[in-house]
């Protein structure tokens, strides 16, 4: 189905055209611009909200700026796809994060006008500045470099370091706040507050009202006390809003708030603002998915809805004839709750996720236990270890990409502590159509070097739930480790998953079949691939032995010596990096006792995969079924060398 | 050498008999606790001014909070000399970073007084938040949490994530800012300008002098106005400081600054604070090096001066009768700004390590091109490839153990994007009396599993140079991929060091030494070891070859093809985790290649190694020179047992 541009839009193939147009024909662009997005995305899907939010501001920024000369970084880039229907990229915008397709993100292979990659939050403050004291360098004084950043990155703390240093910089540097009061799910915490503040005056109003009181009864100054009451205001107000805002102490000169839908004055404090030199901050109060009612009124749902009938406002779901496997966030999200209504010692941390999570289930429930500490993964990581350090079983829930950014705090916090703190990573694996930024593909590589460390991934849901109840009974303290538990995006296989629980012993696999010539070993979900594998190839006469490790770490030694004493053809299979992953894990097993099986891995390659469903990744990558089916073949083909 | 307390000091086993004193014999405990630690740290080394700066904070908080119940979380650690000595470890004190001896940071397993393990900044909020949480949960309403942080670590985006989160949280958490404009080389970025505004009122005047502007002249309102000017003073006043102070503006309830050397007025505005709700900030302006005059006045050199004459105040450095080889990372400083001199492209970035990475050296020279962006590794990485993104080469220097807390940026901004940035990881591997929040230990496991990333690792400081010269030609770009250098805390083994400029090839390697039935593979410094080791071996007549692998990724196949064709027994050595690393990818090759070749890995074992001087825990985990040898000799004696 072809999407049709307005008039005005259908002549913009890049913001040069744009820049063409009268100022007032932009709020007709704006329309358009909006009416597109909502067109394409009602019928291909994607992100939605976010660029509902910033039509005016994108409009703008294109109309203002000569870009790509000028820079603009988008943070996180939900909100980018006006950014990418107005730079060439209208008549492929259809192809959004489908895979072959653009990118849901910006891209720098994409278009020059991606000036940096991006996807996980708050990078684009340190990465504008980059590109601002390059320019100072090579002496474009010209030169314009626009950071748009949403109040949701502005709680991590990478945007905090970043505007430390940009204070001091002598740079063109401009900070777009597009202030919607919202990450995915309601934005939180004390910088939140202050930004209303800010918005409503009532700051000014608490300052104005200390004043007064401080005053005493003005009467009493006479008849000129009406004329000094006045000028104190005004005089208050710029000194608080100038001289002591937060933005001011970090030495951003501070310019708003003002309304992100007002085109028209978007455009005259945008073109003054560029004029002005230093670094500087420009306030904008924005709704996000404004212009489409269902999605100004239900922020969150909207924020990624899926299709949906753009008239009605009804999102299209799926309908099956029979109960369907949940997703493994929903089996985390009911399980903790349930876990938790028996032991009050368990929390549930989320920084910034819990519609993406299904913590929200836990935090509806039991909104003291269940805690949103903003986009702030090594806070929630270290916040987590002091819960634990007083006794309490902290489940830290985290996608398996963004627990990146809180590498540091896992080992130096948790592990090294020996306090067990139960890290929930999401994600793991392809993340699918939000592509490289997003995949979950190092997480086994990176957290089973750190000692003091279990790490599982259940191959289905009762796994995922028994070894949740295992980790909050006493006696996991004993292993003095921390755990993490990686599960995929997506459902499950268990429709009836509900199942009751059963403690799981740490460190111990089982072995689902036996088979003849060759053994194949895997861990987690796409172990479900191999029951797939192995229907296909009991055609031929084939049958593989399949163990479920569960644990990349400990590894189940007994297990392993059974699998190498009795195959000497082993295949391993995760939906994780090859390097330094699960498959060499079972190599050092091999290395330090000797074994000199022939061991094939199937697993992420050492490259950037795009973007894509799932099951496309996992083709592409050769571990889907019919890849395993035909890497047990190649295997039995293989001789030994020795 | 018994270092002899004074009289208060030689009575105080536990901070309960600190509380015993009168008021009025504190500053005496001050002066002999201070006196203390100088007679101990000039005869048996360790970190230095930062405990004398905060020698006043310690004791107030033993003394007004009821520690351990109440609960003290020092920001890093290296200031935590004098509540160490006061609870319960003076005794012991002289034992500080020596191997089997007490650590030089808090640590939970020492002494319940150490309520969390530090050593890496920032932390102190989020886990003294969540012990404060913890207390809530459990109605312990008396109780208190006080995170002290220093104006450095607060540059670091996890204490604003933490602030963020405090300030919305209902809890007795107190933090002391600990304000000495100092991290280990003076503090920078805007937030340390708006402290000394603060400090010095400058922010207060400007706001003043801009009412008086707005108001006009005084005398044309009358007689009055004396009376309104003095009340208006000290209401704007109160308004900036108290509402919208950056603080407040987290609603965290600001206090001072205070003297931090005044142990009255500490002790008693603490005493003020314990009995006020809520999250609330104690800003205290302190001396770091405070009563020792030489540290006093070069306070980077003091940080940590080793063994020194108290009363000369001259620093004792050890006396050679021969040139003797350079610190790696002065070959890191001195070659960085060789190299700039020459390429006008050379950007060179630090998170608040100058001194420690040697970049000061550059900084001097070149103040434009080499930045100290504050303690934010974070936003150093993401500014680093923003530069990159700009055809600017930056090298980036972290140490290895710091750069966990980049390690998202590293994938994300860095490698994701194909972008050339240099990463110089500075102690990587055991980093000694620091210990194991400080061991670079699992950097190659962590850097290797990351597409688009090189990890390279020089055995001498030619290898270094010879890496940085090559990786700033303009043909590097080619490889489309970031790169990690790292080597260690030390000196190399070049007395002759700055040879001439040699373009290395990208995963090569070298043979070192044909040998006899077994091959030692090495990366990096550690691979002189083996160098050693085949000194004793050939007593025995036992000669291994020896292979310098330098890269861990990309392998030298073609190398690695010659080894496992001519021997069937092969060691790997690494100063790195076996987990994953070095080892690990020599595993891989075997396995991809099918080779079965029996293949021991030295490095480090998969648990917490404690501190130590570097050789007394490569002893320990069996990869000094004799360890070497007797692996060597272990494997020879081996069969195969295919």
């Amino acid at each position: 189905m072809l999407i049709q541009p307005g008039k005005l839009l259908a002549q913009i193939e890049t913001p040069d055209d744009l820049r063409k147009l009268d100022p007032s024909e932009l709020y007709q662009v704006c329309t358009e611009l909006r009416q597109y997005i909502i067109d394409t995305v009602s019928v291909y899907g994607g992100h939605f909200g976010a660029s509902l939010g910033v039509v005016e501001l994108t409009v703008a920024l294109h109309y203002v700026f000569n870009t790509p000369y000028d820079q603009l970084v988008w943070d996180v880039g939900h909100q980018a796809y006006g950014h990418k229907i107005l730079t060439g990229r209208r008549k492929i915008f259809h192809t959004n994060r489908m895979y072959g397709g653009i990118s849901g993100f910006p891209k720098r292979k994409e278009s020059p006008y991606d000036t940096f990659g991006v996807g996980h939050s708050s990078t684009s403050i340190s990465a504008a500045l980059g590109m601002a004291v390059a320019s100072a360098y090579k002496n474009e004084k010209d030169r314009q470099h626009v950071a748009i950043i949403g109040d949701g990155s502005m709680t991590a703390g990478m945007a905090f370091e970043a505007m430390n240093h940009a204070g001091v910089s002598d740079t063109n540097l401009l900070i777009v706040l597009n202030d919607n009061c919202m990450a995915i799910d309601p934005n939180v915490g004390a910088l939140k507050d202050y930004l209303t503040d800010i918005t409503t005056s009532r700051l000014y109003n608490k300052a104005k009202d200390e004043v007064w009181n401080t005053l005493g009864k003005i009467s009493k100054f006479g008849k000129n006390a009406q004329e000094i009451v006045s000028k104190i205001e005004n005089a208050i107000k710029a000194a608080l809003l100038q001289q002591s805002n937060l933005f001011e102490s970090l030495n951003l000169r501070y310019f708003g708030p003002i309304d992100g839908h007002d085109i028209d004055h978007l455009v005259s404090v945008m073109q003054d603002l560029r004029d002005i030199p230093g670094p500087k901050i420009l306030h904008c109060v924005t709704v996000k998915g404004k212009g489409y009612a269902p999605a100004e009124k239900e922020q969150t749902k909207w924020h990624a809805p899926g299709l949906f009938d753009k008239v009605t406002g009804e999102i299209r779901k799926k309908v099956y004839d029979k109960p369907q496997p949940p997703k493994y966030q929903d089996v985390f999200g009911h399980t903790i709750l349930e876990l938790a209504e028996q032991n009050d010692k368990i929390y549930g941390i989320t920084p910034a996720m819990p519609s993406g999570s299904s913590l929200n289930i836990m935090m509806k429930a039991m909104p003291h236990r269940a805690i949103d500490v903003g986009i702030a993964e090594q806070h929630a990581v270290t916040f987590s270890a002091g819960l634990a350090t007083q006794g309490l079983i902290p489940f830290c829930n985290i996608y398996s990409s963004f627990m990146q950014r809180a590498y540091d705090q896992v080992i130096h916090d948790a592990a090294i502590q020996e306090l067990p703190v139960i890290f929930c990573l999401d994600r793991a694996g392809f993340a699918g159509a939000d592509g490289p930024t997003h995949h979950g593909a190092y997480d086994i590589a990176y957290m089973r070097c750190i000692p003091n460390m279990i790490v599982f991934s259940p191959m289905n849901e009762q796994e995922l739930r028994n070894i949740m109840y295992t980790v909050q009974l006493p006696d996991f303290k004993n292993h003095k480790s921390s755990i993490t538990i990686r599960y995929p995006r997506g459902e499950g296989v268990m429709a009836d998953w509900k199942t009751p629980f059963e403690k799981m012993e740490i460190g111990k696999g089982r072995k689902i079949q036996d088979g003849e010539e060759v053994a194949i070993v895997t861990i987690g979900h796409i172990g479900n691939y191999v029951t797939k594998a192995t229907e296909l190839l009991v055609e031929e006469g084939i049958k593989p032995a399949h163990y479920d490790m569960r644990f990349a770490k400990p590894l189940d030694e007994v297990m392993l010596h059974e699998i190498f004493s009795n195959y000497s053809k082993v295949i391993t299979v995760e939906d994780g990096c090859l390097m330094g992953g699960f498959g060499s894990a079972v190599l050092e097993f091999m290395a330090d006792h000797d074994y000199h099986a022939q061991l094939k891995r199937l697993g992420i390659p050492d490259r950037v995969v795009e973007h894509g469903e799932q099951i496309e990744l996992h083709r592409e990558c050769g571990f889907d079924p019919e890849g395993i089916a035909k890497a047990v073949k190649a295997m039995i083909a293989l001789e030994l060398k020795i």
